[in-house]
């Protein structure tokens, strides 16, 4: 077999047709719920000056850059998300547009990470974002969105669970146990990683925090009267018919640095897998990205491509769902056979025609004999070929999967009646 | 004005939602015209081994690489082009897939060269391949998808020109004038850059070769009989309707080292900047990447986006269908005014449904003042406001330019009487 000596990077992917075919579907839906919600769609730099990440993203994100300098000697970075970037362009151009703001994205981010099972070092995000309201009806509004989103991609009630959770718990917490504010984000760090902790890693941290497991494991399934603003969240959801798809869970806090108060993450209902996606408030970045210049409260969604990819191929109903979005769009729409070399000008100015009306039209660019030509045919995936012969103008439409053939005479309504035939 | 303390890079973008939208039209065009010529998407990572692109891209984009060494030690580089990669996946997979093979992918590209007009440090590239035909039918195809797709951008003819050449014309004219392999490179490069040279720094470059400038010019303006394969092509685009957008030009080389055959390059019609897209025939670097193990001739067109947008900028009736296709697909179709606070969760419930029948919707997320609401409505963009009120299940529709009103009553047929408003 033959093998390149150039291999992707590990970590990196190669999307073969038919992997993009499935990105594209991912893509396509995203797009879908987003318009669906009234979100403009907007895109920053894949490559930002380093000190964006180290002094926004915080968390794990730092030891996780794809980091060099340039050419011009700059400390350059591949995005490992979107937020930071986000928060750069709104300092410069919120003024523009009016409030609240509905904007999403979907691009490339880059961590270095050892690779494994949903882990790649490079991986497709959405982000979904509203800007300019501190009203708890926009983190409803996007926490819809994310129900909406899985419902899109073919899962039911029952395959998928939304954790609804309130930093604020956590900054109370912390506060009543006389925590200051890096001890606070410390814990929030525990807190991130104590349903995966099985060896106790993060569970050992907590007597340097003056806490104990017990009195973190109380407060997580304890709460008592929930916040308001989770109340409002609740009850929003409720009017919307997707209470039953949210459970409370204040275990959920988010890894980045950067969150201020609700919180919520998707999982498999089994939680098998990593979060599928997750979002939050985050009221206080872009003020911090300009000084305290503009006041911009904020809550934002993310999912990537490669977590939810799984869980759609492990859900056979979402999976069937995507199989049949991706066949009814097939590459090609129709064949051109050439059977008489000599018509080949005739074939070509056929396939500008069909073209032109917007169908998809393949054939053989060199001569090819004929029963190579209805292989090739076949092989293309069109659902008709076009026999085009010496007794041009007449035609023969062959349906490849029925093998009905029909003979008519070339003439100006072609497109119309290909594109009729396609539709049946 | 407020400033973040951060900015792009130099040579970066953001893509706000209006310009976002401009270049999803470009992606959309791409992706539109190469389904009609039945091609696939594919995508490779944005980054890849510095070796792939110093062996195989050549020319000048050995020295404007974004290259750095990664966390574990690998010499790593932003892909300048895309090509290198489509062949490093081409040796692993092409038995996998009929021949020819159609293939297309979008995406983006960095090369660190000075930021100036038309030239940024990273621009989107849409790269078609035709892969496994050495017949000039293949090199026709492409082109004829070249000339189409500007048409498909709103371009008549007379505003662009094919300009079509054949790299073969000049490694015969190397042969002749006893050029080895590594001078026939050297002079293809100067050929390249004659049109611009204004002030001479390539053509004094010709006695090294033991040229003079007269001779190549001649070359240039009087080749004589044309090649089969050029011939073939002319009359392959002759029989599409496409002749008269061609011109034979044996100026034309491209810049990248791989060709082997047929080249050509779309400008526009001034020839006023620089070349919009071009392409042609790399039949060895497939064998080439995979020590000769894997033979697959091909031939390959890519167009950017940055000068491509320029040019539509510059040409009012493309501009004029751009701006009318993004005007198509407004943002968001209806705009919920909630003019009665106590109805929010019966507007929560009537925005679920129609979202759920594909109806873009926006609405106030916190209590809002009934004029607000309405200026908010305009300032959406959507074309409808739907008012809910104290009479709820009665409902109003107004009309944001024609300021008509219709009340209705709330009942399960609500998403199909707005499908049909919007439709009007």
């Amino acid at each position: 077999m033959a093998k390149s000596s150039f291999q992707t990077l590990p970590g990196f992917r190669d999307f073969r047709p038919e992997d993009c075919s499935v990105r594209n579907y991912l893509f396509q839906t995203f797009r879908d719920v987003a318009r669906r919600y009234g979100f403009s769609e907007y895109e920053t730099p894949i490559v930002e000056a380093t000190e964006l990440y180290l002094k926004k993203s915080g968390g794990e994100l730092g030891t996780q850059l794809f980091r060099f300098e340039d050419q011009g000697g700059r400390d350059i970075t591949l995005r490992p998300e979107v937020t930071a970037s986000l928060g750069r362009l709104l300092v410069d151009c919120q003024r523009d547009y009016p409030k609240p703001m509905r904007w999403f994205e979907i691009g490339q981010c880059f961590r270095y990470e050892k690779p494994q099972a949903g882990r790649t070092r490079e991986f497709y995000q959405f982000n979904v974002d509203l800007l300019g309201e501190t009203n708890p009806g926009a983190d409803a509004e996007l926490i819809a969105l994310s129900i909406d989103l899985m419902r899109s991609l073919g899962f039911k009630q029952g395959d998928f669970v939304v954790r609804l959770s309130d930093r604020k718990y956590w900054q109370n917490f912390a506060t009543d146990n006389g925590l200051d504010e890096e001890q606070t984000a410390e814990l929030l760090q525990i807190v991130d990683k104590l349903e995966r902790d099985k060896d106790g890693t993060f569970a050992k941290k907590l007597p340097n925090l003056g806490l104990t497991l017990e009195q973190v494991q109380a407060a997580i399934n304890s709460p008592g009267q929930l916040s308001p603003d989770l109340e409002a969240v609740l009850a929003n959801l409720n009017a919307r018919g997707m209470r039953d798809d949210v459970e409370v869970d204040l275990s959920i806090v988010r890894g980045l640095a950067y969150y201020t108060g609700i919180v919520f993450e998707v999982f498999d209902s089994k939680k098998s897998m990593r979060a599928v996606s997750g979002g939050g408030r985050y009221d206080t970045l872009v003020s911090a990205l300009s000084d305290g210049k503009v006041d911009l409260p904020a809550v934002g969604f993310a999912i990537g491509d490669v977590v939810i990819r799984n869980l759609i191929e492990q859900t056979p109903h979402a999976l069937e769902k995507m199989q049949q979005s991706i066949a009814a769009q097939p590459t090609t729409d129709l064949f051109l056979i050439i059977a008489d070399p000599q018509q080949e000008p005739n074939a070509l100015k056929v396939a500008a025609e069909l073209r032109s009306a917007g169908i998809s039209i393949s054939y053989p660019l060199s001569p090819t004999k004929f029963p190579k030509q209805f292989k090739m045919a076949e092989a293309s995936g069109a659902p008709f070929a076009l026999v085009i012969g010496s007794e041009f103008p007449e035609l023969s439409l062959k349906n490849l999967s029925t093998r009905e053939e029909e003979k008519f005479q070339y003439d100006e309504s072609l497109s119309q009646t290909i594109s009729t035939k396609l539709k049946q």
